[in-house]
């Protein structure tokens, strides 16, 4: 599904005026551009199993004003553009499969303004989460979306990302405010106001929020922001059961516990983890819990939840508001992908990212996992369970063609399983290069058409992230 | 500002294509479709000051196969097609300013299913948003978004409608899953899944989300639902002082009181409230707040909330649970307008709907206050203050030339003023007819440029609900 292809808008076919373009870039971008082999073959891929594809060129863009430079050139000498972050992607999204220029964006890290009166800030795109985070300790602020990889908040906005505490707090979809977007064109707009609602003309922000930098390049982004509770505990508890665990989660969200996530790990995953991370997790399915609120309401939603969850035949609860603690569990959370990719050395992930209503979430996980046992390939299950959303770590060896086609074919059910469900083949990944046959089946080709259309009318050149999303025009 | 003009696509110029396809129209329709004077009347405009602008034909739809059919034809004919809730907007958007077919979406008022388990409905699009809310008793479920006028929940989608509960539970942008939508050639398709988020390639749904029928016609959207609360409580407490009512709501927000409702009415609009629903509301400038949760949870933030409010000179705080007294209270408060209107029998009204940052909120009301002081026009003020989104009434005559020439200036004035602070134009009437020029004004030339990009891809013919948001293209 990704290889490197040569033809469409911006192919490399036409060397020289590729080239010419390319010599332009070097000369106003001086030290800014390389073609040095490390960087960019670093920039010819993120973290999925996907085909590299490398660029012709890295640009460490400084500024809007860069941006809007390069996307200029590239655009008079038909040269594809791909924005970069930090390449946690993994749906092949930055992969460079036509060539062209990696605009690398991780300079612009900046914390432009935070406002503690209307609880938002403004920051450039390459500002990383974590970093993110720090700077706005001195407010007594936080920005909730927690995608588990130290992603730039840019491409959190581009590929549209949530993580463990979308159940409380929204995606990137509800949390960024609006954008400054570089035009195919090279032109620069802001897509909306600071204001907390409008209705003001068509939603060019939610246009750009997942649009995987197919319809332009994000350089700043301003981003609703919450102020850092006064409580914080976190809670585990065991279930034998998989579809009980599930069940008790559905209760707790019908039920508008305010939990602020709820993460489901099956018994594999959990096993990853203690040999990756030396926690001695207890090796049965777990659910892992945080709430946030009040010392009181805290106590008073981890009660509440801890009673449902042994109604449905879960044990051991425990609760912790310690901090250190804490961090270690969820770090261990956050690792989970790669203590499962460390259990065979050498291989990658193919991550499943399905996300179903909730009515349907028992079904779909327990019909899912007797299919990775019949399957006979390795694949823990995490998940934010809260938000119907799970996913399938499944370890591969891309250059193993039977085993590749074993779990494309895996996949293949796990996602009709979940169209015929309601639900959708991508909560929170995108679709990148993965999944573009699975938006037709979910949309149907007249949706997929009008997203055709919109590229066309946006990127009529098709430079931007050719390949991605619609494929290419 | 809102003339009939007959050019542009699917102009009256051509009248005999114009007619043969009203008369195919006609023939596919039989009495679903009517040229009587008064229907023609009724659907020629909206609850705005706005010059009415006759359609040529009206056409009572009553499945998505019916809007299909006569978009098809349409676009075969040239002829122009204004989807019609109830016309409860306030910008012109359903004057058939270039003519064409009002397809009227009221028949179109079945709720199609209901999930308690989801927490999630689907209905037709011309549900009204007060029969929804009786359907939803039995199953314990509401819908929150109340822009106050019982508009139909399509009309809603398409306006991006929000109203008073958005401080809580946030507006049509937040609150809407999915929607099915013809599109201009009479492709139907569906915006998204079911499912609680997704990543899977354009934002479709928020494309059709305020695009007030000038990209395609929404028949049926699927809604994200909430457990009625236990309990509700409204309070209302008195200001002397204009500002200082406005400094308390922001410091009641910043201090994450999770008030579901926060109400502005100045003095005026007070004393016109009192004159129009026989109430006997202490006249100064008032807050209208309610609480939704457990009854432990209202008491306690209500008491938080008049703490608040007292320290920042407000009066007379009186809280109550009483169904029938809140009843009153916020019927008042939704009669608002009406009772502005009724001050000058046979004048119109002429809404304006800034919102700004919550950290400029005091000042841009004080000064607006002054403004119209000043001004010497009657314009009470009344606002969702939480959002930072409030509308001064002003009550004119549109055949008063100096008066509106007046008003208008007045209105220019307040976007500027809004527009400095970071704020936009419109909170939630969307931008109709009437606020086209402020829509480059706010977001730049380009931005607005892109749009149209965007309508003449959905468009090519620029035959649906012409010379709204974007203009004649």
């Amino acid at each position: 599904m990704s290889t490197t292809i040569d033809s469409g808008p911006g192919s490399r076919e036409d060397n020289g005026q590729r080239e010419a373009g390319l010599v332009r870039l070097e000369e106003r971008f001086g030290k800014q551009a390389t073609r040095g082999r490390d960087v960019l073959a670093q920039h010819s891929h993120d973290e999925s199993f996907h085909l590299p594809g490398q660029p012709d060129l890295v640009i460490f863009v400084e500024s809007t004003e860069d941006v809007a430079d390069c996307l200029a050139i590239c655009s008079t000498h038909l040269i594809p553009v791909i924005p970069f972050g930090v390449g946690t992607s993994l749906e092949g999204h930055v992969n460079a499969i036509h060539g062209g220029v990696s605009l690398d964006l991780s300079r612009m890290n900046k914390v432009l303004r935070v406002s503690s009166d209307d609880l938002d800030c403004t920051v450039q795109a390459g500002v990383l989460r974590k970093q993110l985070a720090k700077e706005l300790v001195p407010y007594g602020l936080f920005f909730p979306v927690d995608p588990g990889a130290d992603a730039t908040i840019g491409g959190m906005a581009a590929t549209g990302a949530s993580g463990t505490t979308t159940v409380k707090y929204g995606a990137m979809r509800e949390l960024v405010l609006s954008m400054k977007v570089v035009l195919p064109n090279g032109s620069v707009i802001e897509t909306g106001r600071r204001a907390r609602k409008t209705s003001a003309g068509y939603d060019l922000t939610h246009l750009f929020l997942g649009s995987e930098g197919t319809l332009g390049v994000i350089t700043e982004v301003s981003l609703r922001l919450f102020g850092i509770p006064e409580a914080t505990a976190a809670a585990t508890v065991q279930f034998e059961d998989l579809h009980s665990a599930v069940s008790a989660v559905i209760a707790v969200i019908q039920l508008g516990i305010g939990v602020a996530r709820i993460e489901l790990l099956d018994k594999a995953a959990v096993a990853s983890v203690n040999a990756y991370s030396n926690t001695t997790l207890s090796e049965q399915n777990m659910l892992l819990l945080e709430f946030h609120g009040s010392d009181e309401v805290v106590r008073h939603e981890a009660k509440l939840a801890g009673e449902i969850l042994a109604d449905h035949g879960g044990t051991g609860f425990t609760f912790s508001t310690d901090q250190a603690e804490r961090t270690v569990l969820w770090q261990a959370r956050h690792d989970a992908a790669w203590a499962i990719r460390a259990q065979r050395p050498g291989a990658q992930i193919f991550v499943t990212d399905v996300c179903v209503p909730i009515s349907r979430l028992a079904d779909c996980i327990t019909q899912t996992h007797s299919d990775i046992a019949s399957s006979g390939i390795f694949g823990p299950i995490i998940g934010h369970v809260g938000d119907g959303n799970f996913h399938v770590i499944v370890v591969v060896t891309p250059d193993d063609a039977e085993e590749m086609h074993r779990v494309e074919s895996f996949n293949e059910r796990l996602i009709s399983r979940a169209l015929e469900m309601g639900g959708t083949c991508t909560g929170e990944h995108g679709i990148g290069l993965g999944k573009i046959p699975y938006l037709i089946r979910e949309l149907g080709d007249d949706a997929v058409s009008l997203m055709r259309s919109i590229k066309k009318a946006v990127d009529p050149l098709g430079l931007m992230n050719p390949g991605k999303v619609v494929g290419d025009l």
